[in-house]
């Protein structure tokens, strides 16, 4: 569901503060003294029924009294009159509010309701609500500072392309702050708060859609809409703003933490991890990462492809710039020949062979950067660079050659990223910002940035694909089906099963059998019994007619001696001899984003190294192969050992079909469990040789 | 082989200055510029025909005229006269000698041969060389600067107990000046050049016996002897020295760069970094955790265990902290409920759960962070502390009373190394500086740090496990053994191999199977053949005499129809039958460190997921046990889906024996490969079913 009214909460052109005060350190001195101080230009109306006029603005007594319309309105009052307060705005149809109170969701039930009852009359007028307890937002372009955040008081922001929004306020100022003190601006800061009504989604949409904004920062904890959310990153994607998100609570500790801190459900990280990736965002890890990546996507192009020049003073950094670039899927091609002559010629007694080593000469000979740059860069061989300055950025003499050449190469090779590294000053800093440069700190800093923008100039919109499946109830009242069960709906499905039949008897076991052809696997069925193998309830290779029925005998007695298993036959099955290699396939239901598709080897792969790879639901064959290249072990299905290759097309088709099934069947199916997947030699198929269905428990009307 | 003589090169009582200049832009005049300036308080002697005196020295026309000991000189002469002036100073009985001249073996033969040269006299002489090609060294506590290094002009560097050796110049320049910007001194700094005499492990050595120098720290290319660097790094660790390492050329495009950077050899790096390993080396991977890991290992006490509280100004920090803390082995447990009590009172809105969050109030409440950390550490559940105080370090009014209360806690709670976090400027680096305390740019890389300090206190002195074991001349003149050979040498070393016999002819094979009892295997035998399933000939589950004169038929024909394979017979093997894991166990020996034990899962496991782990032999059985542990599908040797374990006492005893049979043959042995070993459950031992031995190429005298 798209929001249409943000404009007002962003970029408001009148504003109203309730709880204004004179007093630039109070809550609701603020914003008023950074409105006036950075000449916010649109209409400033303070409300409180104490003062008759602040700061040369006349002041309201109270919402109702203002005479014009307003977009925003700030309400900085005591926890206690906030929804009172907040009622008044939407009657007075105020566009947008921000609520910087705290004391809501995040402490106790009471604040919780209160919190629920504004969430209700926001829907119910159409209010915009950013907040409760939050620091609030500022748009730096039009000095807007909807925020009693202190981070901007002794300087008014840096404005950039880059719009920022946080789940946290402190996380947030801290990131502004550090950002400040390197050069980097925002467009819009946005700090979310308890999210009662604008979330961290609708920011993103809103930043997607902002002609200011290139590129969209995001700190995450949680959310309670995954459905939105995707739908905003992918709004993001088409409109071609990468997105970095740096989202907490990855492991058990870190979700507890994230649990208390937000007191709101948080939802599994890998699944997070799998709808960025499945997305185009870059899901960074440190600050450092975060800040580091967004700044060079803001200032930076995109690389054609992934071949790197190294240039660098120092032969060691080269090594390990050489390294790390090609541990992160970048390669350093050799320097042309002709190119290595020039090189040469130029200085004798550079290292020409890329890594390209300038040696210390940079600092006697001013051109010596510039003609290797030029020199190499021209061959076309080469997508994006790096060059290494050493501690160039604190000896400010030299500086300025360096600077020279890097803004001259800038312009020349528009279409190639390239990254200075240098260790810095404050005045560095400043004199690469003020040439319009792309500046690192660290070697491997500009690694993981060059990994990163080469992972944005591999996104692309994906594909879709319209497969149509009814959607029809086809679990009647059951929460769990047996293989046969399960086995029975996959087939309506198309998806490939082992050739089976439910007997209820021993002779009916007998004439199946003979019907599929000797040898035959017989498996118990009970609706009770997922385990079947540890029940002892899987025979393989059954020979011959005496043996079925002896063994049916078994299964059927082991059923019913087992407390509260209800029989439900024997499955005679065929017993698959062919070469093949065995796979897990299988759907969770996550609780934030709906149906994931997963996709492992089976046994040791997926239960010990947890090697397997999922995605949001449904999939295209394209992406399905995807998963199966992902894994650790996807040579066994390869070419491993002269073997031959295993059917991974058909694999794929299997899992983006499966895919497309669990979303049609998305609220009733809990987990599915399609084990073992056989996988025969090219050519010669699939098969779902076992599967196992759970479903959401059913509330049955009578 | 100890070096006694390096004090005269790194803590001279006299220099002489051969190249001398008043002039402190050249290279002969940097040095005595920097020793007069920062009042080096021994003997000076520069040395040039040119002159009579120099900056108030007497000036000596050649090393011949001085009148009194030398302990180091410095080499700043053109190439070509370096050799005849080196000659000059091993006469004169000069203990030690600097060469900054460039021009040797890394640029050409010639040049090779000439620091051949110097090597040859250097050992004849007893005189330390460091260099050619080298930016020289210095020692901060005493004024020793041996170096023409701009790094130092402006200011006299900071004295610590680090000490740092590069085998790059530039890199140890880099790394000098950004640790100059971080407030970070050295003891030692030297840049070992090409190494034609001291090298790297002689550094490590000598720092490691250095009272001033308690942790080491260096930056690593490759090194021509294995040996010595062991030993080097062995002493430091009996001195309790921590030792952290940058090694470059881990990828094969890096190693590639090294390569063409030093001209010589650089070894394999997983060999390298299990050497670190093994001998308590903190390796680095980018040059900000390098600095990171050192200057902590410098500043803070290696903690009791991995319990760490957090205390942050932010939540969504804490909760990024808990993630990264805990997959670097750290945990944070819970805060114990009185404490948490204590903590409410002080601050009801705090969340008291650790990570443990001050909220912003921290800045309101000047004891506030003092209370906290005295009531959580004082409860003696915490080995270790992480202090994220958001952009304390840029708000000086209020960082003085956060210094105020880390100093206190620092003095209170001696034995908890405690980590500040915060965004710095340079003043606040020196407040903290001054303060002795370490302080973080960044909360990521305050965990590394924690992770690094937690690797540290688990280091240990290896065991010393002597095993004797003959080192006979067992493998006769062949260069390739076949499984029967393989096995009867492991058989003398008490390996328990597979039950089985070599038949040359049918009627043999019969007997043999007879003895060991069907089902058998047959295995065809020719030292020209090392893949023996690959030709047919390993056949398996041999019933009866028919079958074995059938198959061994069989197999010799097809042993004499391959071309150049000579028939050494049939080896008649017991079959496996019982639940067994099927592990590789083998060796590989090192052009630097020698041989190497590994072990891995067989087939896919080390071959696709390549998930091996390996030792620089020998290892102790405790070692071995280490080994398997590290192994990703090391679940499978346990209790895996409630199967019985396997015996990993009996896999470590045979890794451990088999360590020290490799070592006893260290000459001889070039791969060694027990595949399969079987492993059968706890108890039952294990046995090598198979086995391939590689052997040096051996030349015959004749």
């Amino acid at each position: 569901m798209k929001r249409t009214n943000l404009r007002a909460l962003f970029d408001p052109e009148s504003i109203a503060i309730i709880g204004a005060s004179p007093d630039d350190q109070k809550i609701g001195g603020r914003p008023l003294s950074y409105l006036q101080k950075y000449r916010y230009e649109g209409k400033i109306y303070p409300i409180n029924p104490k003062y008759k006029e602040i700061n040369d603005l006349k002041c309201f007594p109270d919402i109702k009294s203002v005479p014009e319309e307003i977009d925003l309105a700030i309400i900085a009052v005591p926890k206690s009159i906030v929804l009172e307060t907040f009622k008044k705005c939407a009657d007075r149809k105020v566009r947008s509010v921000v609520i910087f109170s705290a004391g809501f969701a995040e402490v106790d039930e009471e604040g919780k309701r209160l919190q629920e009852e504004i969430s209700l009359i926001a829907e119910q007028n159409n209010v915009s609500v950013l907040g409760p307890n939050c620091l609030g937002m500022f748009n730096v372009k039009k000095s807007v500072y909807g925020t009693f955040s202190t981070i901007i008081e002794d300087e008014k922001p840096l404005l950039s392309n880059i719009g920022f929004v946080s789940q946290s306020g402190a996380f947030g100022s801290h990131v502004f702050t550090l950002a400040r003190q390197h050069k980097i601006g925002f467009s819009y800061f946005v700090a979310t708060g308890n999210e009662c009504d604008v979330d961290v989604a609708d920011c993103i949409q809103f930043l997607a859609e902002d002609p200011g904004t290139d590129v969209i920062a995001c700190y995450i904890e949680g959310t309670k809409d995954g459905d939105k959310l995707i739908e905003a990153l992918k709004l993001a994607r088409k409109n071609k703003k990468p997105v970095i998100a740096l989202k907490v609570g990855k492991t058990d500790v870190g979700m507890k933490a994230a649990l208390s801190h937000t007191g709101s459900l948080v939802g599994s990280d890998d699944v997070f991890d799998t709808v960025f990736k499945q997305n185009g965002v870059y899901r960074a890890e440190t600050i450092e990462e975060f800040l580091d990546v967004t700044y060079a996507a803001s200032k930076l192009p995109f690389p054609k492809g992934n071949r790197t020049a190294v240039f660098t003073v120092s032969g060691g950094v080269g090594i390990m710039l050489a390294d790390q670039l090609s541990a992160n899927g970048l390669t350093l091609p050799e320097t042309p020949e002709p190119v290595k002559e020039k090189l040469r010629d130029i200085l004798p007694i550079a290292a020409v062979q890329n890594p390209i080593d300038t040696t210390a000469q940079i600092s006697y000979m001013p051109t010596l950067l510039e003609d290797f740059m030029e020199s190499v860069l021209s061959s076309g061989e080469y997508d994006s660079a790096v060059v290494f300055l050493g501690f160039a950025g604190l000896k400010l003499d030299s500086l300025n050659d360096r600077i020279e050449t890097l803004v001259k190469m800038k312009d020349r090779f528009k279409d190639i990223p390239q990254i200075a590294v240098t260790i810095n000053s404050e005045t560095s800093r400043q004199i690469f910002s003020d040439a319009g440069l792309y500046v690192s700190d660290d070697p491997s800093r500009a690694v993981t940035v060059s990994k990163a923008l080469l992972y944005f100039a591999g996104q692309q919109e994906e594909e879709n694909e319209e497969v149509y499946l009814p959607n029809k109830d086809i679990f009647g009242l059951s929460t769990v089906l047996t293989e046969y069960g399960s086995k029975k709906i996959l087939k309506q499905y198309g998806i490939p099963i082992t050739e089976e039949k439910l007997a209820r008897t021993a002779e009916e076991a007998v004439q199946y059998a003979n019907e599929i052809g000797y040898p035959i696997v017989l498996k118990g069925m009970s609706p009770q019994i997922l385990h079947k193998t540890e029940k002892g309830l899987v025979i393989l290779n059954v020979k011959d007619n005496e043996e079925v029925r002896e063994k049916f005998g078994i299964l059927k007695t082991i059923i019913q001696q087992t407390n509260g298993a209800e029989f439900e036959g024997v499955l005679i099955q065929e017993m698959l001899k062919n070469d093949s290699v065995e796979m897990v396939v299988g759907s969770k239901k996550d609780p934030i984003f709906g149906q994931i598709v997963l996709v492992g080897l089976g046994g040791i792969y997926i239960e010990v190294l947890k090697d397997v790879s999922m995605r949001k639901a449904p999939v295209s064959v394209r992406e399905a192969e995807k998963m199966i290249h992902e894994l650790r072990a996807s040579p066994i299905l390869h070419s491993y050992r002269g073997k031959q290759p295993y059917d991974v097309e058909e694999l794929s088709k299997l899992i983006s079909q499966f895919s497309h099934f669990i979303v049609s069947q998305e609220e009733k199916l809990l987990e599915v469990d399609l084990n073992p997947v056989m996988v025969f030699t090219k050519g010669q198929g699939i098969k779902v040789a076992d599967g196992l269905m759970t479903l959401e428990k059913q509330v049955i009307h009578s």
